[in-house]
């Protein structure tokens, strides 16, 4: 019998899979299960990309352009302008979700077993790119007690070595929501210049910041533009997750002819999908004012619900729609499956994703969890009150 | 400044592509191009799919399950059993397009320095997939002289090494339109079943066969269960290359684990395309009855028409829409360039791809190309008019 790849053994499952079976048996049981687990926005899609759909008048579904149709590339390139970040039609490869465009950006950068710095808690699918790519992650770690600042770049310099080939940022995080300060990006700047490295930005929450903070992008850094990459998707901006489009931006001209032969191989984004896109580009201030708003009144309710928790600790996200919170209890992947499968209040409980999974260093966030706020404000306030009795019943085993 | 990868510098260009330049030349002097180098049929998509677009319902564009629409995979493997091929729910991922089908193929199964034997001409991405894979690409050559059908047995026996994990092969082959027999297809079972090799399978073209040659697949094959990997697409079968919607098959529950955390990577595949790759599973065979018409029509013009030119040898294809033609000049690059930059026949001229980007042996099919028989009729036969007039001129050059 073949041998299946030992890089097919690493490939990391994800944090919150795991739990999916739990959440079967809680179904089983009839019980309602309050979803703070998912990256899933509960949002409105603009019509104007869904009717963009329904007036396709297409009569053979060909092949697009590798690098995505020009007149999106050109639309987005003035959408950029318009939001003062400097990005000409020639810096945009439009990939198939903010998934493919890391794919292409380690591709393009990294050999096998070349490293990438990342600040964790990060984004669990960094390490499944990372194991596909043949790269080892190393990461540094940033604390709850800062609100997962950036860690002191001293930190960053300890780790790199002559493998170490480019930073990755999530900015704001998933799952911190953190955003870096325009000071932190200028560090970070002058350590990638300084050691040669890349500088891979994911900005797929940009719009989503809070308290009037402004988001500072990669590609607002004068004298890195060698450096920078950025990674967008339409995912979290129009709440249009099914599309499967991103994009991997840069000024590197060799970067992008890099990411270019990778496009080529699998020869063009989802035509539908890039249809849906450029149209959503039209999508009125009303509809984002009227989101973040939204965001903004679930993040306020969410954390002063759980702060009224005794021993919670949580950090105030600034942006994206997660928070990371620390839980009085011994184990977080314990706890989130005995909430599934042994618990409930009036027939109700919660799912929340466990934060180890979001660490890259074993033993680390062990009583952390990630909870998101995509769901409507009365339904936040009864999965936190969920959280809480379950906690003490937790604790009273 | 940073540096790019290795990966990335030997990411191969596409053979095509190199000529887009020089049929921008053409263009601008105003000169028709007929293009016999592309894969993008000019068949109409199935309406009943593209109609599923156009009544498209959906308030949030959600995420779809990893693996593709539960609904879908149901359909799709009745599909199959409908089509013979013993093929459960289970055994399928959808994948964005054959392309993504390939990488996680290629990752489930393979390490960096793997190899795998593919006969060559082969389809050039293959080598994309390849390198982004970290994987070595090791060929065995397929002649004209033999129409291109499996090298001997003994061929590949000779390049296996602890190395090697898998054998890829086309079936309907693309750029050769070669079909294996299914006295073939049994002997590369053998083969893989000997060795512990996986047998990977690109069927995409499985429905185009000619002459009443019957398409014999890799998962009809018994006792090679745990070896076989099929790749299968929309892109081709209802002419929805831009869908990028194709599928991982294989009754290796290994294989499909390991597929499944590449696949939970990405998130998922893309939700319109997936709409309207269900519903072109209602597809009327009436539809497929005339495209098969049209083709082996299109087939049979193309070939005799070029059985015509003096010192021409093509191998007649039983599938796919492609052949591979030697033509009598010294280079087959230099002629398809100086085709677009220096020749017209009253203002047309015709754009072919040199074959040797099918080959991954160095120096072989320097005077082949593929033709791809995706043009109506009379602009095939105008085609190969102005082929023979060019090979005339340019061998009196």
């Amino acid at each position: 019998m073949p041998k299946i790849s030992n890089k097919g053994k690493q490939m990391p499952e994800s944090p919150i899979r795991k739990l999916v079976p739990y959440s079967e048996i809680a179904k089983k049981k009839g019980h309602k299960v309050y979803h703070l687990n998912i990256g899933q926005p509960d949002i409105k899609t603009p019509e104007v990309a869904m009717n963009a759909i329904k007036n396709v008048d297409i009569k053979v579904l060909e092949y697009s352009h590798s690098a995505g149709f020009e007149s999106y590339r050109t639309k987005l390139s003035q959408y950029y302008i318009n939001h003062g970040l400097p990005i000409d039609v020639a810096d945009i490869i439009i990939t198939t979700g903010g998934s493919e465009a890391l794919l292409f950006a380690m591709g393009s950068t990294m050999d096998t077993d070349d490293e990438i710095i990342i600040p964790e808690p990060f984004y669990a699918n960094y390490n499944g790119f990372s194991t596909a790519s043949g790269v080892k992650v190393v990461p540094v770690i940033s604390t709850i007690e800062t609100g997962f600042a950036l860690p002191p770049i001293a930190d960053f310099e300890k780790l790199i070595s002559p493998k170490t080939k480019a930073i990755l940022i999530c900015n704001p995080g998933n799952p911190t929501g953190y955003l870096y300060s325009k000071e932190e990006m200028m560090q970070l700047a002058e350590l990638v210049k300084k050691h040669d490295l890349f500088l891979i930005a994911d900005e797929v929450y940009r719009e989503f910041t809070y308290d009037g903070d402004i988001h500072y992008s990669v590609m607002n850094i004068p004298g890195i533009e060698e450096n920078a990459i950025m990674i967008d998707s339409v995912s979290k901006r129009y709440s249009m997750c099914g599309a499967r489009i991103g994009c991997i931006v840069s000024k590197n001209k060799e970067v992008m002819a890099t990411a270019m032969k990778f496009a080529q191989a699998r020869l063009s984004p989802p035509t539908f999908a890039q249809i849906a896109s450029e149209a959503a580009l039209e999508t009125p201030q009303s509809y984002f004012d009227e989101v973040i708003t939204e965001y903004r009144d679930r993040r306020d309710t969410l954390i002063a619900e759980l702060n009224k928790i005794e021993g919670v600790k949580v950090a105030n996200p600034k942006g994206a729609f997660y928070c990371i919170a620390q839980l009085p209890i011994d184990n977080a992947d314990k706890f989130a499956q005995w909430l599934l499968e042994s618990y409930d209040l009036n027939g109700e409980t919660v799912m929340v994703a466990p934060a180890a999974g979001f660490y890259s260093t074993p033993g680390v966030g062990l009583n952390e969890v990630r909870i998101a706020y995509v769901l409507k404000k009365e339904d936040l306030i009864r999965s936190v009150e969920i959280l809480k009795e379950a906690i003490s019943a937790y604790n009273s085993k």
